[in-house]
């Protein structure tokens, strides 16, 4: 038994991190860059917390990736001074990003079209100021990206090499259809679709002149399945610190990797209706299905007991405080009401955005809790 | 056009409350209640700041509804003070319940079991607290509550009325199957099983001499619908408000009393691919899917101009920072990177919680900034 999670000073719904497990899934990931001999430049948008990030580089800091200026705001008035901003960035925000890239060492912006190059340039003009920028690259998931196939990203790229308002430094892409895979075996054709996307364009690219540009690639699946980096020179993957159900349910990790769950108690019993209501709802897990491609029936969420042991139990429905868990009768009596529970959240990155502040426990010991920047 | 929206000094993504539509809704909603001779206790979950539960009551305060202690703390903070909360209490959270019953006119807890009664029961004994309390009935949608028809809820309210340890103030139910119909006729008659639940419960209670219980209802698609508010006493409605997408699709609304719009920008355009990305993702939205009971196909959030007319595009995908947008190559055209967008919201509960701070407008003007409370 884990007594700190059942003491009332830790309010129910609270979100709890397993240390040991963090800095498992941090080490594991930042040595596999090691050794590959690329720059590891992890997300930081699953946690959102210095804390967290410096324990991504094993202590201190290092390159990061996030995915709002505010997180960027935010880690570099804690050091972190190597940014790569990984959303194209609208318009309206470059002032606010020029701002920021006077204060660091280093801001990398993404655009992916002739529209945001030209914004940039005029910026440029008007403010005197030349931004870092990796041109982002559709290696599959269709979300975002030129097509590296296609004649008007060469035209892009080759614009972007001779423009004078912006510094061109990569091809960067995001594998994110990896989350709508089966398994590690699908999982790692497209790690190869990633890699060769980018080092098929930056060859092409090469014969027109355009040489020296980093490749960056990120997305969790994809780097926790591959047995080290290849074909790329910078890796951002984020939800590695954390995993969750999802992960586990395509096989980036297993459950065990999950470092993170909310704590509910038991407020409702209802042996007649097979179901018991937990105080963790909609605001305390996100509203995340899981992985519903699978048929894996999770639910939202894996509901275990307070260490951690999966329970018979599916969180079949969540309103706004409410969660209600189905089970059969003989196990709902075992958990009355007052009973604390842990659920493994389907997207930690969704389920951490819920919370102030967030607990974090190693070896029955409340040791620290941290706050993450929440915003835009 | 709203200018104001266009100003860049308001960051994307934003969440944008229009104060005419939300004084209409109010007024509309508590006017019913005055004419119906009830009590109007609207809940505060929906928005969770002080100004809009202000406007709730025309201006003052009154008594409200709440969904979390650290929101029943606030509203005493700022001079609410008859407060029911409207979950089923964990034993846990008694101290500070208690603590806050001490500091108010009243406070109404909720149970519907043994095991709650005898929890507070032996509070009581410990602390000399006698807390007032509402048993919860179940009429039908089968999420809390006592079954009114079963011998075992009489033999808990007479337990009830002879505690010693609490005050038995009423019975309370909340008609959520009412979110799962496909009309407005089907809605009415949930709001007739919602008060025959009640009132046929109370009868039956008053033959075993247990009489002057308030009878409490409220959910907002049937509040919308009835035309006055009879047989109760008390009324519980809360996301009116706002209204959203979900109330829209079921008949509670229509589109123009939605007061509560998601502010974007588009960062991204796809016309190959026949979709466009904005900067309002699953943290800017929340991630519930909406009424999908009804084919409605709305995806995550009914997508307008600046003016809120309905476009022709369907927000289909929701990463964390990313919206996918799906439309015609030549809708896309008209709305190239840097415009902006307004996405009225599924679930406009789910997506307040995601902000910090709201933005309130009136005729073109920013009137205010209002921050929600947070957590738990």
């Amino acid at each position: 038994m884990n007594p700190i999670l059942a003491n009332p000073e830790i309010t129910t719904p609270a979100f709890i991190i397993e240390r040991s497990v963090v800095r498992k899934n941090c080490d594991a990931m930042r040595e596999k860059a090691q050794r590959s001999g690329v720059v590891f430049r992890p997300h930081v948008k699953t946690h959102k917390t210095a804390e967290i990030a410096r324990m991504q580089f094993g202590g201190g800091t290092g390159p990061i990736t996030v995915s709002t200026l505010a997180e960027a705001e935010f880690f570099a008035d804690h050091g972190f001074d190597d940014i790569t901003y990984a959303v194209p960035v609208g318009p309206g925000k470059l002032e606010r990003a020029a701002a920021l890239a006077k204060r660091i060492k280093r801001l990398n912006l993404l655009m992916d079209s002739f529209a945001a190059l030209q914004a940039m340039e005029e910026f440029s003009v008007r403010q005197g100021t030349r931004f870092n920028v990796f041109l982002k690259v559709d290696c599959g998931y269709h979300r975002a990206g030129v097509d590296p196939e296609s004649q008007e990203a060469v035209q892009l790229a080759m614009k972007m090499a001779n423009a004078t308002g912006v510094h061109f430094q990569g091809l960067l892409t995001h594998a994110g259809h990896s989350y709508h895979t089966h398994n590690v075996d699908e999982i790692r054709k497209i790690a190869k679709q990633e890699t060769s996307a980018l080092t098929g364009f930056q060859n092409k690219l090469q014969e027109q002149g355009i040489s020296q540009l980093t490749r960056s690639i990120g997305s969790t699946p994809t780097a926790s399945v591959v047995e080290r980096f290849s074909d790329t020179d910078d890796v951002r993957p984020g939800n590695y610190v954390f995993f969750d159900v999802f992960q586990a349910a395509i096989g980036s990790c297993d459950l065990s990797q999950c470092a993170v769950s909310v704590l509910a108690t038991v407020i409702g019993s209802y042996p007649q209706h097979r179901h018991l209501l937990v105080d963790a709802g909609a605001l305390a897990l996100s509203k995340d299905a899981g992985p519903d491609h699978l048929d894996s029936d999770c639910g939202f969420g894996v509901v275990c007991d307070l260490n951690l042991h999966r329970l018979p139990m599916k969180l079949k429905v969540l309103s706004q405080e409410h969660g209600k868990i189905e089970a059969e009768p003989d196990v709902i009596a075992k958990y009355p009401v007052g009973t604390r529970l842990r659920i493994l959240p389907n997207h930690s990155c969704l389920t951490a955005a819920m919370y102030d502040v967030y607990h974090v426990v190693e070896n029955s010991q409340l040791l620290d809790q941290c706050r993450p920047i929440r915003g835009w």
